[in-house]
């Protein structure tokens, strides 16, 4: 299905697209085959990358899933080329990529088509729809960026993506991850190409929340309309604080230091991969994980806590030039900006699955946290149903301002990012390309000239020449600085908006989930007309769409309170290394032009 | 036969390319004609910008030819197309515009032909060949530059010529302005389409030297070959000072101030000019000269010193736009470069020639002067006859290596000046255009971000939005700073190289005279074998190079001793603007870090 590149002395075959191989052992382990081309080589190939032909079957069948007791995962996976195409057409129709667009024309009413009866039957496409427009967004949040970051000269990586797991490898799609994943892509590829590029992976991420019990609009109607909500053993308190509602933040805070990433091997030392050390701050404990365990992460805390808190996506994966010491680096650095996001977040940083992944003892018991979490029941829009807000309910009118209040912010803040971004990835390009290279042909202009002046015969002109010389070499110095001054400071800018642009991506599903509950609250005044629902009933929605805008609230206090650090931060940290940038330019040039005779 | 944009209010007649007009009155003065248009209007249009169309004539009648007393001018004019056309066939063969080509040639030999007696005849072609593409270089040399130097964004000089002159209207050639007059051309333009673009200027500058007496070759015979050369008045002492051969500086030296542009006019009103004020430090007296004046003591000189020293052309002409302030500055700026340019050159400055167009006291003594020195026939090779080295014959090896080194040299600083120039050009670009563009994008999107934050309605945060703002407002501060800084720095780096480029453009002929007196007493052994010349003649000849060889090495240590204080004092500028410049953003960055709140 896919062109396969084999790693050299991995025991790999490489396969084109198109190629037919014929399986010598069709399950070799870790998402692995062993086949044989028409050459008569043999080797192993990713089952990703291979569609199974048997008897004639015109379907084509994943390979990864002939692990039988994936059977879950399958549905999922099915679900994943079902989604795709969805996006792609949902994304002809709006002929753009915003992932706004369908929020804002669920603001204009379309949530309700006016069908309020019917809309209970009609939401699920439209839902569906807006859920991979936001799809989109997250991925062109991912891709967005400033190609030239990390990326050495005509150095590439590879795409493809294969071996870094030994479960769950419909996660692992060759098309999730980009050529110039290390840095970020060009604004334009996001902006009009970002579905084609790697949509899958974020329909995989995304999807679940479709499927697991409690997410999707059935979900809502379980949340809205229940008699009683089944008490879960968890408790998210909201508390009305100095800002209005917010989160409990525990008393004491941890971070989580991502590093020491060790290549690991498995099958016998024909698969490598990469581990990182995670070690909480306040344990001082340590665990390992590679990056597919953080994915299985970020999607447990996506399901989990999709709706009401933004869950921004992990750093794109990569495999191929895996162990390139730069790339590691890259990605070690967006994980640890990503661990830390989480740990920081007073609801994420407490959860069970959170605790779990960082606190395990040993493998056996991570692989039964693992499977209690995927069991956990309490997702999507039943997250709401463990917030108490300690505050009466809000009003309706209220409640739907406040929710078109974040709509607007977030969406404001959307474009803002993005056109930070874009500016930054334009200016990185011409710091990092251009000017450098002006500054030296400057300097080397300046020191032909000093050569030609030194073959003049004229005498006591070598204390010139020998300046002139210096003053180029001092443009050639310049030359790095510029080129390398983009990793002092602008980097740091890019990424934190590289990281609220990936939070900012999460809204139009969080939005949507909030208006989505809105309008059934309008629409209830019918059901209890027409006896469908008891007045009680409607009490109850009241009441459980009021938790959801304190939760929402309380998120978005959360979010401006970390974002009025981050920014406070990245663009003091900004200023002051452009200020010394160009006070060590200043100094440099003092110093070559103190070299000059003075006649 | 070439559009002419009338100026408004002028009486004159808008007229295309093509267009044919009636004439009222063939000859109103001052180079203009009065027509009538299909339309009917009349007004008055610069005869160089028509060709009179008489009695079903083919060939094209240069207007501006019909002053009855300007014969000698018409032979000149008609000697330039005539020259034009020969460049252009010599550029083709040499398949290059550079014009050190034929230079390199006759290095090689090819001044000769290995046909030492023939070789007086075949001379004139290959000196005519070697002259043109010295034109091609002049032009070339007043061709290149920084384009955006000086004119506004979109802002265009419209490219005609006619009426600054109410004599020599013959020079007045529209090509030889170019649109970008004000800064410099492209330098792509100026490598390969200078010979077109814009060479009758350079040729109708350049052509006398080859009509009037003495320049020519036969004005070398003459020199080289006189038995007793005509004691002329005047004498231009070479003495050897501590750096080898020098001229006699003058004990006084003295500047002079080119100032206070005044719009004159004639004709009634209907034409007008601008005179500039030119006032010698020394006495302190003032004249007033149109550039149309420079223009003639530019002329003057290159026939008279044209061999001996490299007399820079004058900044191009142009003539719309004329009065628009930033055009007249910056003509201004570069009439003062190139008058101090001559003020300082001991011989040059000395000249009755210059002396006259500085001092004459009334319109009568000016005029006398002015037939005088256009009567003057020690010009062209015959300026040696007035040298007096005072020191011993030197030996022809010598000679001819000395000659060659500043071929050498001079060859190779022309491409040092180049490439500096090209880069200078590419680096002013930048700054003046992209650079300042992106700080302006980066300071209106953190603005931008500001403003969205603004709206987020948490409190507490308004420090930072206001910082944020500042922060932005000083990246458009930025823009402006990186956007003037080229006229503060890189303008003065970029006018010295341009200077220098026009003096080393200078060489080629120079160097070429040099080689073929060389060539002549290399010659000279044959001749005297059949007796076409004495062994005194002979003697003579080699003095008489030898005196050359003085000339040429006193005016490279003049040359060199201004080259090493023009270049320290420009790189000094340079790099001393430039650091105040990177200081300046400093503090700019740092008063907007100073802003943000510590947290």
């Amino acid at each position: 299905m896919y062109d396969f590149a084999a790693e050299p002395g991995n025991n790999e075959l490489t396969v084109s697209e198109g190629e037919i191989i014929v399986i010598t052992n069709p399950d070799v382990g870790g998402g692995w085959l062993e086949g044989k081309n028409s050459q008569g080589e043999r080797g192993l190939v990713p089952t990703d990358y291979v569609e199974i032909i048997t008897e004639g079957a015109k379907d084509g069948i994943s390979c990864g899933n002939s692990l039988a007791d994936q059977a879950f995962f399958d549905s999922l996976s099915s679900n994943i080329a079902q989604t795709n195409s969805a996006a792609k057409s949902s994304n002809q129709a709006n002929n753009t990529s915003d992932p706004w667009s369908s929020w804002n024309v669920g603001k204009s009413g379309n949530w309700d088509n006016g069908n309020a009866v019917d809309s209970w039957a009609t939401k699920p496409e439209s839902a569906a729809g807006q859920r991979n427009s936001a799809s989109n967004n997250w991925e062109a949040a991912a891709a967005f960026g400033h190609p030239q970051a990390y990326q050495g000269p005509g150095r590439k990586y590879l795409t493809f993506s294969a071996d870094d797991d030994d479960w769950e490898d419909e996660w692992d799609d060759p098309k999730s991850t980009s050529p110039s994943y290390l840095g970020y892509k060009e604004s334009e590829a996001s902006e009009a190409g970002g579905v084609q590029r790697g949509n899958s992976r974020a329909a995989a991420m995304k999807l679940p929340l479709n499927k697991l019990p409690g997410f999707a609009k059935p979900g809502m109607e379980q949340y809205l309309l229940a008699k009683q909500l089944a008490k879960p053993k968890e408790k998210i308190p909201i508390i009305i604080g100095d800002y209005g509602p917010m989160w409990v933040y525990p008393t004491s805070t941890f971070d989580c230091v991502v590093a020491d990433p060790k290549k690991g091997s498995k099958m016998y030392g024909l698969k490598s991969y990469i581990e990182y050390q995670l070690t909480c701050t306040n344990t001082n404990r340590s665990v390992n994980h590679r990056y597919k365990h953080f994915d299985w992460l970020y999607e447990r805390l996506l399901v989990k806590f999709g709706l009401a808190i933004p869950i921004p996506s992990l750093p794109d994966k990569q495999v191929t030039g895996r162990f390139e010491e730069e790339f590691i680096k890259m990605r070690m650095e967006r994980l640890q900006a990503w661990m830390t996001r989480m740990c920081r977040h007073p609801v994420v940083s407490e959860s069970e699955v959170f605790q779990q992944f960082l606190n395990f003892r040993d493998e056996k018991e991570w692989k039964t946290g693992k499977r209690k979490a995927e069991k956990d029941e309490t997702v999507g829009v039943l997250i709401f149903s463990t917030m108490e807000p300690e505050a009466p309910d809000l009003d309706m009118v209220e409640i739907e301002q406040k929710c078109d209040a974040v709509g607007r912010f977030t969406k404001a803040m959307d474009d803002g990012v993005r056109e930070l971004l874009t500016v930054g990835q334009e200016h990185w390009k011409r710091c990092t390309g251009p000017l450098p290279k002006e500054y030296q042909k400057i300097g080397k202009a300046l020191q032909s000239l000093a050569l030609v002046f030194s073959t003049s015969g004229y005498q006591g002109e070598s204390d010139l020449n020998g300046a002139i010389t210096e003053a180029g070499k001092t443009y050639e110095e310049i030359a790095s600085l510029v080129a390398d001054q983009p990793k002092k400071d602008l980097h740091f800018l890019m990424e934190t908006n590289h990281e609220y642009k990936g939070f900012l991506g999460c809204f139009p599903d969080i939005i949507g989930a909030h208006k989505g509950a809105i309008e059934k609250v309008k629409e209830s005044d019918k059901l209890v007309a027409t006896s469908k629902i008891t007045p009680q009933d409607k009490q109850n929605m009241v009441k459980r769409v009021s938790t959801m805008a304190y939760a929402l609230q309380a998120e978005m206090n959360h979010f401006h309170s970390n974002r009025i650090y981050d920014y406070n931060s990245v663009i003091r940290l900004y200023l002051e290394q452009q200020a010394q940038f160009y006070e060590t330019i200043a100094q440099k040039l003092r110093q070559a032009l103190s070299r000059f005779p003075v006649m």
